[in-house]
């Protein structure tokens, strides 16, 4: 199999990757992730997943990368964005948004099969409900420093999981790569898995 | 927080409490899992769940072990229970039957807080879609030798996941311990969290 370039330093990307045994290298592309007010979710994450793609190129400068895969993802509660917490008080905050509720998981996902064309990318969305949670179980989560990096400030593969009452649709998009809607870009790409 | 005793050999089981940062051993009980035709879904992982308890008290003789951990997980398409293919050619017909049909993922998870008490166990139920499956499909599928050990002979979390158009419930249940249900069964033991 080819070598991709896995545009993310996501490690639960890494860890999907590398149970699909796909062969990668990571090169995190430094961009700017923030969200503007009047973007729409489905907005906000196709132009993070393809600036991730383009930091690529410039990194690479001459030479011609070829299967460069990127995604962005995001958390939507009743219209509203909520991207990664910048301090635990920030996580405190979106973890009482989301107890009780059901959110969206939306996932913007790219590959670049080589220099010179389009990224393919496409868009996910997986309904997650949160369990009411109350203080003292905000206080341990908080503590698990799970919260960080990600975005709506939880992880369902950790203890995150003990608050998440039940999923709708791609599980895989909650960690950060939907690995159907993956494989449906991989076939349609031509990129031979052995 | 207590150490746990996982009586599990699952890799899966391993990393999804690894995550949650709960310390444990493992110690897998050597039983029989097969199923008798005239047992509900329920029945069948309830006993197995618990028969893998049963056998780390029997371990343990004149001890008194403390927070035994134990789970069955089994597939049920339209009413027939299935279980760990025995070989490639099973999981090649295993593959077949979930190809483009709704199964559910059926857990009993069992937790004995101390020897002399009866273990509370629960059942969780997910639903999983599979995608259409072409034959080539199956056939890499097989290849990637993630059939193996595991019920419903595919594996959520790695290629596996290429293949499942949506999921509806509890995702950790698919990867065999409901880390939802899990949750209360600790809380309601007064497992002490940190």
């Amino acid at each position: 199999m080819e070598t991709m370039i896995l545009a993310s330093g996501s490690p639960r990307r890494r860890e999907l990757l590398t149970h699909c045994r796909i062969p990668f290298r990571i090169i995190p592309p430094n961009i700017n992730e923030s969200i503007s007010g009047n973007e729409t979710a489905i907005d906000a994450v196709r132009r993070i997943s393809e600036a991730k793609v383009e930091e690529i190129i410039k990194i690479f400068k001459n030479e011609s990368p070829r299967w460069v895969l990127s995604a962005d993802t995001i958390v939507n509660l009743n219209g509203n964005i909520i991207g990664k917490p910048v301090s635990v008080e920030d996580a405190e905050k979106t973890l009482n948004l989301l107890s009780g509720r059901v959110h969206k998981v939306i996932s913007g996902i790219s590959l670049l099969r080589e220099k010179g064309e389009e990224p393919d990318t496409r868009f996910v969305e997986t309904e997650v409900k949160f369990k009411e949670m109350s203080k003292e179980e905000i206080r341990y989560y908080l503590g698990t420093g799970e919260w960080s990096g990600v975005a709506g400030g939880y992880r369902i593969q950790g203890s995150g999981g003990f608050f998440i009452e039940w999923i709708k649709g791609s599980f895989s998009n909650v960690m950060g790569l939907p690995l159907e809607t993956f494989y449906g870009m991989l076939r349609d790409s031509n990129y031979i898995l052995e």
